[in-house]
């Protein structure tokens, strides 16, 4: 049975784009509740995947909710097309807008939900004055756009200090937010950033390395066992 | 039997994105000779496509050549990945760098064949001095990543100037350009497109609107019959 | 008899811009303290209002003194043609300048008051080192740059943050900076938003919806006394 | 009695802006035939001018046709804008567009007439394929954005150039294109400038320095006067 | 005997860069601890200064430390050409890179020392989570890239603060990270500017007024001695 | 003696910046006329090398011109500093200004000579409206701002063209352009390359791989001996 307070994201950036609704498909079906979209621009960062019509593409492939995750600059123009194409959660790099209130406005009036992502070095306090428009805060625990990294051990801290911003916030005005984290997160230390405060996880390599549909099961259920413990 | 002279290449940004695999695969064995690759990034152009990534994924599974348009600003970071991700020929437009001889260069000091494409209203004059890194000359007759446009019939003119160009060059020198036309290719004008001197016929929804297999066999053998009267 | 404390700054952004001239007259005549200039140049907000040039011409229909507000990037090169146009405050994003502190001086060298104009999801850490360079603080109360928003309820604790320092800053130095507030001003919030801390108020539509010197004397006198109220 | 051949345009950059609408009703009753609308946003140009609102305001004033220049960099997102405004004209310059063709198409689309200017060193080349979607051609006889310059002599040959292509287009497809000159259009050389081609006469400080209606009468006559002689 | 606490880093840019081997050489001779090397690009800041080129002529010069501050933006592709050009420490400015937890990654990973550069008012939270990535940071007491500007006074309460985060992080971790200090430095507020925290101290003018060796040394016995007094 | 005809220009990026003044020396010594100097920004071309302080070091040490190829985005706010600096002839690339005449003028107005630089495939139209603001004309046989390139087999073809350009304007109007190469100007190749019609021929390597003033004075006599046979 599934966890409900922790949902575990595949990023498709690790799967074969060549059929890419069956493995969306056979990742869900295998126990993983979100699907993961990396967006790149080769501007925001230095490598350019897929855009909103591939999102459309898979969005008949699963209910589950698929969560955008912008790395591009400027931001605002990709909104309405993501949100067309069946995006169910869109997050931004507050960097990469002029009007990071404007932005989080627009996603909401596109009929998604809003996030912030924060880069490694980047300051929880783009949160203070736009608490009440973000559903979810993506702390991200490698570099966004480069490839082979490992988790850097400082978000642990970071995680902490937001889930203390957001438990706060919560017992205030009784919205949660979602705490996500991005980048290196493998069955040995998921337990830990969970502990953290992390409760979506994204995962690329680290679930499609399975192969196929048992192979993903597998490691979704590996993954599940060490969030029970927490 | 194919005709050897004129080249039929189905864009595949007007496939289905789910299942890349087969749709290369399905379109080619119905009878097209090259897979268009449209790479926009969202600043040359207002619409984000697919990066080298994706590429990468669709070569196995076919030995057609990958002919890649970079609608891309800037390009020269982005060569080296499609290279290595098997694209054959690469084309990107001049404007869209400050340096197009060395660019030129690089695509083929990657192994590729190199190409210039030029705008609607973008002059000839890019062609000069540089016919001999140049392996093939896309002409837009749209404007491209803008959708639902129709052929710009100015086109027709500039395909008869620039096969006079490539002709007396050829002459010269025995070296052979390809001269390559995209957008708004279909049925009632390919023979005329084909006979003011293009040989590289990209074609998008025209070919993917058969549907499946046996849609895109009988389209792409309607265009094999018209051209055959060229 | 105007009150002291407040000022209220009418946004000619929503006068008659065929008869700027009368418009600016009347509008102080009518009660008005400060004439509010919104600077946009497409690129910092996706809008064009108008320049140096506009300001020098109403420059001599009016005593008052003209509140610059640059919504522009980059923004030194404008400094110099606003001070020489009139301008008494000139403010900008700290965003849209690299070098936050010189454009300050710049804007003190060139015999203006200075401010700082922050955004709502923007972060009143900016304030910390430059406190002796500023006289003046803007908080914006809706995006700049877009039509049709509201009043963003948060603004009223930032507001009350940004009071609580500039107090601290004046209790230890005797130095007086002003807070000044943009965006959804109206004659039901103006009161609210002055006991937060606010002390200039710029209003647009709010104030020129009465359409001339006896509607705008009227609306001004309204909110002098929720003013007086506070 | 007017010269139906030759239009005088004064531009508004030179006008009281204080006072924008009666200066407009002013010119043309004075015999000024259209009102050209100069728009820079200190990116193409180092100067920033007024946008789409001003444009609006003065369009009650008067029934001549309102020439907007766009000295801006990008372009399109400015065209809706302008035509909503009342913008009958509306000339970018090719530079700073990456698709011309769009850009031409798109001012049409929104019901207006388009045309392209040309920086004194930018080749007439960028005409060439679009003959079908200009109805005027803006040569720049000083460079846009800068104050203080005169008439730059080798435009003559180049208004010559281009009056040459334009009555081959004429001949051959019976299309008009009007030719438009700008800077430094005086007296003493309007003549010697329309003799090489001009049809349409940008003039600022030449007619404003007329100071009233009765200046700008004189001074428009003195024009005609002129251009009655060539 | 040279004091080991406080390191003296003359400013190339004040150098003769007609004979720059030898200045460096003088200048290490007479005293000095490290050459500071102000690379700019007429982008981050407006002036254009010198490149990896320079520095990679200067290394055989001197054994002493050399301190690359980059006011460049982009900052990541000068990094391994100043690395391989003999650079000890690269500083960058966070606000010019978009990745700065990967920039000062890259810094390391190229073999040298990483710093983070800090305008001034540029906040001290860029510093929060990259400590353990940070060898040493560079608050700036003038405006980068601009002449004649004297030590901002602000700039010492912020050394202060900035004292307390590294000596608290370094209780923790047993971690040293130095603090420099680049603008204004002078023989009558250099020891000031030591007891707020400062450890290297970057002097331009102030050290090469001296014109020869002799005059050198002089003028940095004299910063010792001011030293010696903290 | 010297050939007046032909200017031998040795590109000081190839120099010893160790010890930059007597280089300059020894190569005009031994018998350069010109010393080149090529500025990058690593904007225009990816290289960052050297600006205006280092221009004005090296003027006190020889009276030759000093010839400056600014290989920079944006051009003009460079122009005034190297003019300042002792330039005498100031070159730049069309596409990095938006306003080419300006931009000739502004050099010349400063008190330099002006000049284009054409990369490669840049058509030679740029000069159509410019002869009469030109002093010369620079044909880049390899990309600016790469290293180890060798000379553009075409550029000879291009050169005769230009040639033949400038010689009808000179007998048309008898001013007289200098045209000047750039790029891969070796021992093997100088005569053809001046029976192509150049007159300035920029040398890097080629004349600083002879090491010292004796090695400069053997090359350049070389040079001299093949220019002496066109």
């Amino acid at each position: 049975m599934k966890d409900n307070r922790f949902k575990i994201a595949p990023s498709i950036l690790s799967a074969d784009f060549a059929r890419l609704g069956a493995e969306v498909e056979d990742v869900i079906k295998a126990g993983a509740d979100w699907i993961h979209f990396d967006v790149m621009d080769n501007h925001y960062v230095p490598n350019l995947t897929f855009g909103p019509m591939v999102c459309k593409a898979i969005r008949p492939w699963t209910k589950a909710p698929i969560d955008v995750h912008l790395m591009v600059e400027p931001v605002d123009s990709l909104i309405e097309p993501f949100a067309k194409a069946g995006a169910d959660y869109i997050t931004f790099h507050p960097e990469a807008s002029r009007h990071v209130d404007r932005t989080l406005s627009l996603i909401r009036e596109n009929g998604c939900k809003a996030g912030l992502v924060l880069n490694p070095a980047t300051s929880l306090d783009w949160l203070t004055y736009e608490m009440d428009k973000i559903d979810m805060v993506l702390l991200m625990s490698v570099n966004p756009g480069f490839g082979g990294q490992s988790f850097i051990p400082e978000t642990l801290h970071k995680l902490q200090e937001c889930r203390w911003i957001l438990d706060q916030y919560e017992k205030k005005t009784g919205k949660k937010i979602l705490l996500e984290v991005d980048g290196g997160v493998k069955i040995d230390n998921i337990a830990e950033i969970a502990a953290a405060g992390a409760e979506v996880f994204v995962a690329g390599s680290a679930v499609f390395s399975g192969k196929n549909y048992e192979g993903y099961k597998k490691i979704i259920n590996n993954f599940r066992k060490e969030l029970d413990g927490v």
